[in-house]
């Protein structure tokens, strides 16, 4: 079993990258080898068992893919995307890395595919961002694409060419269309969305975070844990029951901005929840009203996809992986 | 006024020239020019007092669409495109001019755009192949698109390109979903929806026609007239109303074949029915069984997009359009 996670450099690849060292296995059988590819050569762990390659690639050179599918991967994962706010201040670099170098992945492994005999498992990480509002009360499985980014069209188009590969017989392909994960690990960033995470996880560590929008801002949300358990899932999953119909959106926990606050005053107290400082930004304010705030995703937890059922565990989930089990006191 | 129509040699391209050339104006002002674009040059009627220019031009090539967009049109018709058999047997060339094609118009308008400077008003025909079975009863506005063919991908794809470039800015655009054109003149071609047609079109001048199907196989129709008038009104329609929402099914008329047989029998009698032969073809069967069956239109219809409403109008619209105004004796 050889595994290619494109992207791998960022926070969800290099926790599939982990996961996947640990595990040793996938869909039953051994991993054999491992290339872990972004635009500059991601880090690898010391100590694994696995053989593992680090390269860096620009997927929007047509030739980039070619040279990745070389080894005949049997499970792609493709991770790579710029995000959201560059895509739309960089309308050109935006389509040659989100479409075009998506597309050029399909066609490599299309043109490998000699009459069906190569045809990988590829796991394609989409976005809400393809849906627009405005948005009924749950965005339902069979709700239309109207994305109001270029991000949020790049993610929507490699979705109809993921399928119509798949159709095809040139690839398998599973589309995953990921909530916004919380808490992200790290430094607070510039991220429109990054208050979700920051509000919890900076006073989880003694220290202040900002929050821009009002309590009753709801939003969909999974923690980093689940993202990677969406992808090993989407990896290892029977494609058959999916027809045509191979994107889905990913379950999460829809909730609003008091009932993650709330949360953190259950697991870390009242302490914490007065390191929030209320700071209003009408800019921020209204783009998270046109964010999606709350999804029916019944047919991925049909198919075996699972998110978190509470902020309680989100948070959990963050004091586990992320600061070794306690709160710092 | 100047008027660009790429794809002008087709059935629908012909009629869209001819009306245009009879108005002589367009969104309140005389056309001072039209320039006729297909892969080879479109027929240009005598006795016009517009100029009319008629060009062959390739759209797969990039350099194609910078060609035509020189003379910077005020309004842009792109009908091209490779009917959904071809694409299905020919992957490249499908994607080739109906994917990037189309992408390369858009690019060369936005290259040309020079700030908002210039910002054409584009008319794009899609297709209901932008959806794909299972269906609801109707298929709402905001129903998803799952297309089952190449073609539907390559129209879902050019409809999120259309609605991000207006949203950016670079072009304005307006996306139409056509029902299938019925009664479409001419000669029988072998495209598997065919019969729809011509167990009209070839009883009413005392020919044979063969239909493949049950009576009770259901489809969604509009004349060829009405095709004109949507691509009119989306020429000249307010778009502000559209907001991030460009593209449009069309309105139409849900009739199954028993039903345009019965309006056959009302417009030609009893001898024109019995000139339809019964051949049952089971893979016909099967594709139409695929195909949207009725659609609720209802904001294109509230935007002032109208079609007919019963298959006698449409038979009627086809003696008048095609056969000067008489049944032959």
């Amino acid at each position: 079993m050889n595994i290619l996670i494109i992207g791998a450099a960022g926070m969800v690849g290099r926790k599939l990258t982990a996961a996947l060292l640990q595990r040793g296995t996938m869909r039953g059988e051994a991993i054999t080898s491992m290339t872990l590819v972004d635009i500059v050569a991601p880090d690898v762990l010391e100590g694994s068992s696995i053989p593992v390659a680090a390269l860096a690639a620009d997927i929007s050179r047509p030739e980039a893919a070619q040279e990745l599918i070389v080894t005949r991967p049997d499970v792609v994962f493709h991770l790579a995307a710029i995000v959201s706010g560059e895509a739309e201040l960089d309308f050109e670099k935006g389509y040659a890395i989100n479409l075009d170098g998506t597309r050029y992945l399909y066609e490599a492994i299309r043109q490998a595919s000699s009459g069906g005999a190569y045809c990988p498992r590829l796991v394609f990480t989409s976005s809400i961002a393809v849906f627009g509002a405005p948005f009924p009360d749950k965005i339902s499985d069979e709700f239309f694409e109207t994305p109001r980014t270029s991000y949020g069209t790049q993610k929507a188009i490699c979705e109809l060419l993921l399928a119509d590969y798949s159709r095809r017989g040139f690839l398998d392909g599973v589309g995953i269309r990921l909530p916004t994960i919380c808490i992200r690990p790290g430094r607070p960033n510039k991220a429109a969305s990054g208050f979700f995470s920051s509000i919890l996880r900076e006073p989880l560590v003694g220290k202040e975070a900002v929050l821009p929008v009002e309590e009753s801002a709801r939003h969909w949300h999974a923690s980093p844990r689940a993202a990677v358990s969406f992808l090993l899932h989407a990896a290892e999953m029977d494609t058959a029951v999916l027809g045509n119909r191979r994107n889905l959106n990913m379950p999460g926990l829809s909730a609003t901005v008091g009932e993650q606050i709330e949360a953190l005053r259950r697991v870390a107290g009242e302490r914490a929840v007065a390191l929030i400082r209320r700071e209003p930004d009408p800019m921020i304010i209204d783009m998270v009203e046109g964010w999606p705030k709350n999804f029916d995703a019944s047919r991925a937890e049909a198919l075996g996809f699972a998110a978190e059922t509470s902020f309680d565990e989100i948070i959990q989930i963050h004091i586990e992986d992320e600061l070794g089990g306690d709160l710092p006191q």
